[in-house]
């Protein structure tokens, strides 16, 4: 199929990456102005994965999205409204659009596909490609499970045939709410467990994964979804990849934070958190280490005060 | 309180310690043929704990059982049964029994607490103490949390209230049937965990921990308990100690075995294996990784192909 995959980053190019290996015609597109294009067009590889000449490398949008039928997304969060609006002048029915991203906005608290749908035609489709798996991992040929939604069940069909693969298999997800909320929310947990590990704590992981899987149940029941989606591979499945990999961005910065040591830029998880406190106050829910990771980042808090209140305080009822 | 603690291994020594330092009177009971008793005996300490003067040691069991208000039991599941008929002959009247100790009884599938009220009066109360932990981090200073659970909500108190500490904080549990079998269980999916490790499949320890937990929380639910509590301390929270930690037992052997490496005992895990497949045909669950580790390390099936089995066969829903 035609297939434009839109950023140039770590998750992006492998995506074009991998659809050109199941023999897709795949237009990777990133912006003139990025670094990371400008190393992919000089070298077709960055590092990571390395493109074959079959993948078309542009910086023209109105080209790539006019060559897909479906249009993978892969950038920041927080920039995808922009992104939208630049797509939304250009012809984007009967496309289906797949969001490989992670994140919630955090300065309305939606979920990215409702920004999606704010800016496109009806006969557009618009999914979530979400679950474990580092681009690491994979280009060294470890496989893993990930998980197609929508509320389109033929878009799901036909993205779950297009990609799947011995490298990924895929799930059907059947709970668009409690997989885009997870999928977003794992990014805090993956910084709370960071500050664990920088702490020298990461034996409290355990009760870190046990509870917060608790509060993003109780937030995906709150927003209409399933509280059981925590529990699946958009959220507690992506915990080995987020909370326990050394690859794991938001869990580095979270480390790096609490060590008082340098760290590149903010992680997705700090506006995430940001968004789910905005989700919390909206749909009244608690969401204790989303506030904890919030007062450490957000609010210059001491952060071994913040643990110790967070896991060690007075006795209850663990349900 | 007058404490004893049977069971001289890496917990039963931890316990006695632990329960020292909290100015608790301690007797620690081992066998007199017990090679970690000896040395005990010998040098007060087994490279994990040194025994302060205050801790009695013997291997006289009616004496040991004679000092105790709380009798905490800390040896392998499948010896209970011989240990509660010794102890059935003394006077167990009014005593608090407390098994530090996970696993099913693999020739019957009945829980441990099932076990110990065959052989005890009425006015015996027996609780569970599980969840996260490892003995060397503990001795390290590092802290974490773990659940008392208990028929009798006095003995859940009184306990608490016995063995809180900065070092451990507990949640009173509320559900006896599902935190002893999720507690017992974590040890088949720490070998599940092994196996991966030594397939080089790590990244698939998401998908395992999303998976695992699911097909707990069914037996659970269908032995009558609340299938909420495999998402808990007991269950899930023990998953940072037992699926990622270089100290888990069951993880180390899970891996030595897939790669044909020696080891040097069976871990609890595989006879926590035939007494959960026992469980599923009582209860007509469905529990494949558990399936799964018994194919690999009870019907000598070959890992890989068992490996690809569960996490990539085909394509269906995740819920």
């Amino acid at each position: 199929m035609n297939i434009s995959v839109i950023g140039c980053g770590r998750w992006g190019s492998f995506l074009a990456w991998y659809a050109d290996r199941l023999q897709h015609q795949v237009v990777l597109y990133g912006r003139e102005s990025s670094q990371k294009m400008k190393t992919l067009y000089e070298c077709r590889s960055n590092g990571l994965v390395t493109l074959e000449g079959s993948v078309v490398l542009t910086s023209d949008l109105g080209a790539a999205v006019k060559h897909a039928e479906i249009l993978v997304l892969s950038i920041g969060a927080q920039s995808l409204r922009a992104l939208m609006q630049q797509l939304s002048v250009l012809d984007l029915n009967d496309k289906a659009i797949v969001l490989c991203m992670k994140g919630i906005e955090a300065l309305t608290g939606k979920r990215l596909t409702q920004i999606v749908e704010e800016y496109t035609p009806k006969t557009t489709t618009v999914s979530i490609w979400v679950g474990p798996g580092h681009v690491q991992d994979f280009t060294a040929g470890i496989p893993n499970c990930m998980v197609i939604d929508s509320r389109s069940q033929e878009a799901k069909e036909m993205l779950v045939k297009a990609f799947s693969s011995e490298l990924i298999r895929f799930y059907y997800g059947s709970d668009l709410i409690g997989n885009e909320v997870g999928a977003a929310a794992k990014n805090v947990i993956g910084i709370a467990a960071g500050m664990l590990d920088g702490k020298n704590k990461t034996a409290l992981k355990g009760a870190l994964m046990a509870r917060g899987t608790r509060e993003v149940a109780r937030l995906i029941k709150a927003m209409g979804g399933n509280e059981i989606t925590a529990y699946g591979l958009s959220h507690l499945g992506d915990y080995q990849a987020t909370v326990f990999s050394q690859y794991s961005h938001n869990r580095r910065f979270g480390e790096a934070f609490v060590r008082g040591e340098p760290y590149e830029e903010l992680a997705e998880g700090v506006a995430t958190t940001t968004a789910l406190l905005r989700l919390c106050d909206l749909y009244g829910v608690e969401m204790p280490i989303c506030n904890a990771v919030d007062a450490v980042v957000n609010r210059g808090e001491d952060p071994d005060q913040v643990l110790l209140d967070l896991f060690m305080r007075s006795l209850k009822k663990e349900f």
